[in-house]
């Protein structure tokens, strides 16, 4: 693997696995002499733990981070910022054991095991949504200079199991709770989509042609697992209106020509049901390559809509935060 | 603009202003060796071309290419291979002139202008579709040497202005014109969605965590002009499926935790119509930036999700051979 | 700083301040399934160490490390590997308090102050040698996946003071100490040439044109902090022979055209004399602009050439395995 | 190879080979609305370029060259700056065949055969010094805009066959000349050292702790073919004297801590002599990897200090104008 890092004068290096003693980034390239709210990044934090709804994980990470360089007496200091977080709640390796030799469909262990010969059986490893605490608490900072800049950054989910969102967001709330307890009781998990927007970005922050607003946005949003699509604006409904038509904001999505036209940045994500079930499930026996089914006992969650907005917004801090800084530098 | 390199260890860089002298391309990284077949990238480049169909531009460029480096004797060298592509039918500057001061709704107007001071007004510059033909070029050289490793990358239509193709191609082109025809009847261009498969892909392609293979291909992707959005395998639809149901192939699309799972890789792009249209069209006046409207009289495309299929199939290979490189060396 | 990443397909990214919490590094795109060791690490990095001769600091740090990430069951996963050493013996900071507005001559006190502000007083933060233990630990483990490859790296103190190297090391150490001693008395430090060979790299390692072996090395080895110089071959001395002389292996330094040329990879560092003096150092009072002389308390080592071999060991082992990644695949 | 490409937000990309075609450049990330000064340009490659004089090489080559892209009515736009030059002075293939399966010693030809296979036997191909020009004629832009900032830069030769220059350079000239005789009427080639000096640096460029000012700007110079060494300041030197005395301007060459310090930058670079000489040479047959040695009759030059010295003002200008952008935005 060497694609741990992201960015290309504002870097975000991740490293960790689900199961080893901890997780954490390393944020290089910020600027100096930024108070930071250290609460705020809690509270991001807290946004992508398991919380005690229908929707998440028995397995409970308190995620109390460490900053352990890049800050002094509060300020950011131009250092790399590196913060750890502590695993506290690894799976005795008893409970992975079922695994150990198992890989199961719709999961990344087939294709890890392949590439990195199985070399850690431990539950996911680095393919875990566990990393995206560490990306998540490094966007805090991201989202933090940004907002000091006056851009706001928000992301919200706009469906489960294909129910749409409606204005109000209490009944959608009770609506999609009642909806994951059905898939529930079947053993079953939802996905969804979550919408994203930022404000407050002017106009002509991108680097044309490959590193585009969008461009670099959708690489930063679909590195997160379980992503598997986006689009801007009116994206894949774009081809429903005729040209004039869709040269109406907000159909850009708040780019043109790969930079910020100065409106809104508005974009949808998909998010794929969580592949690990209480269903039996299907998979292959590394040892012998043989395909076999087994009813698995793990935790799991049952739909990571909500737990992944915070993390997309930290992705979407960190990408145009260093599309700001190739600009305007710091 | 410090965006036009794309790769790692096999990177693209292009150049070239649509009215400028020439576009072109330095693909660099490439094995030596390896014999390149001429007819194959100008095949490439005549698909991308504007056609006498009812879809196309009047504008026409032979696209004739030369080689300028990296080949000797038809096999590369290892060097950096440079293509380059005279620009022929540049319009008259006076056919621009209307549009000298006027920032187009919904084109990279009035962002370029802001970010570049409208240093160059002949008409989309680095932000016009023109680019890709460098891009295509490339690509053209690795999409032959994928295929010497087994992998097939194709990118077709799916659907036009909301009607999706069937299983017959002949009638889907049959309707699918008729619609264009309509569409410009009232001077109006047509959006749509294009699929691309790559099969052949051994599994264990990608790097984690941010150099996932679709998070790549998405980077790639989306910084071709006009393409809104992106999503693999079960994509956007994945919501309505439950989890055991969404892990079984195709939904993954080909990439698990984003390393390829051996089987096809199959993603779709929204493709939005063409912004330029024989409407009267809403803009700004970059001298006063007042808004107002006036009727253009450009050449343009009608829909272009046919030419920009090679564009997309260009891209995703020199997405997969520089993670092949990094995965297997040169 | 952006600057704290380095590598293309095998990274190091090193964080941490000189008085803070920890430093640490985080090597990612390392092969799966190496076996560590970690005795090979701490000894590396006890070479690094201050000791008790007479070149050395009174700071004493145990460089105890821990690997947080990519290691399991003592070998890599080909997860990013986090290497973590915690500061111990940080100055309390009264210490420091007559430095907290004096920007000593020949250090980055300056630089750093009007570049951040001086959001660290601490003494040297990021500058500071102690970012280097990180970059060893790293290194280290670049170092033993060479050797299983045949590369062996040593670097060695060819000159300390003007007075170089002999035949009999035994002699050399004796001769070095009495020298540095003298200058102690005088409250001065003194500077020397280190000597770094590689031999066992198979022929056509390194990418033309920009990175070619010996620039990388280059950039790697100059941003060790101290080294103002480095040679390959016959290097500053080749003007003293004529072409056909210096065609002789081994004037090439093992590189010829920016690749390994099958002979032993030789360059020598020039290596300065720690700026921290006994004597009365001269400065800038940060507040004031005003130029200033005074006496520091400060500790300091006396010559570190000693010290420093083992960072350039581990600085150049991570460019070379960088580059046969590049070359090989992983 | 996919070293073609160096910088980070200013990134220049070449192509081209010796007896190609032609040669060239892109210069991404530069500035929009800057005046390009093609005289300037042309004087540049003219001072890179053989002359009559005794040092030079009998291959003429024009070296003039089309800007086709990034540049628009006389300023830059902000794209990419392509730059090519045709060869036109490209030997006849009979004039090299007897080298098509010669490795010259003291040659990139062995490590490149290995690496790529002799796909090129047209002498030199990527390692030959020809590709500098097409760095030259980028630099000379990036060297225009550093001017219009306040930043110099001058490289000059400052020794040659040992012999170093004096106070007066008319008298240096005539020296240097006349040992230049000498060595050619022995059929033989010279080394020897220039400095380089770059005033009005503004303290703090450079990023911590790896792209530090010195070891970009090594990493740049270090790449240019027959460079074998570099030193800042007092460099190698810099052991002769003690701590106290080495603190003192200008023995840190204008950077401390990897960050300019405010005074000028000042290195020195070593130059080997040219390894094609007129003497018998010793070398290797590809097809039987048997020693042997022969008489060439290659056109060459005889001392390169002079030619190289355009090409280091080049290097040295990208290197710090893309620091320069990383601190200051665009």
């Amino acid at each position: 693997m060497s694609g741990s890092t992201f960015g290309n004068i504002l870097r975000i290096t991740t490293f960790g696995e689900s199961r080893g003693p901890a997780i954490g980034a390393v944020l290089d390239g910020i600027e100096s002499g930024f108070q930071i709210d250290t609460v705020a990044i809690q509270q991001l934090l807290d946004r992508r733990k398991s919380s005690d709804d229908v929707f998440s994980t028995p397995r409970k990470e308190s995620d109390r981070f460490e900053i352990v360089s890049g800050v002094f007496e509060g300020k950011t200091t131009g250092s790399p910022i590196c913060i750890m977080i502590r695993n506290m709640d690894a799976e005795k390796s008893s409970e992975n054991d079922e695994l150990r030799y198992f890989a199961r469909d719709g999961h990344a262990d087939l294709p890890y095991h392949i590439r990195y010969a199985n070399c850690d059986y431990r539950g996911g490893g680095r393919s875990s949504g566990r990393e995206t605490a560490a990306r998540t608490a490094a966007g805090a900072i991201a989202l933090q200079i940004l907002k000091s800049k006056g851009v706001d950054i928000s992301c919200k989910v706009s469906s489960v199991g294909g129910v749409r969102g409606s204005e109000d967001s209490k009944d959608d709330m009770q609506t999609w709770t009642s909806l994951v307890q059905m898939y529930r009781s079947r053993g079953e998990t939802a996905g969804g989509q979550v919408t994203c927007t930022a404000s407050g970005i002017p106009a002509g922050i991108g680097e044309p042609v490959f590193d585009k607003l969008d461009a670099v946005i959708s690489h930063a949003v679909m590195s997160i697992p379980a992503v598997k699509g986006i689009e801007f604006g009116s994206g894949f409904g774009c081809e429903f209106k005729c040209g004039s038509e869709n040269d109406k904001a907000p159909s850009s999505g708040g780019v043109l020509g790969g930079l910020s036209d100065g409106t809104s940045l508005v974009f949808n994500a998909a998010i794929k049901p969580v592949p690990t079930t209480d269903c039996e499930m299907s998979g292959t026996d590394v040892r012998t390559m043989m395909r076999k089914t087994v009813k698995l006992h793990q935790r799991h969650d049952w739909c990571i809509c909500f737990r992944i907005c915070p993390v997309i917004e930290a992705m979407t801090a960190i990408s145009i935060l260093d599309l700001w800084y190739q600009r305007y530098g710091r």
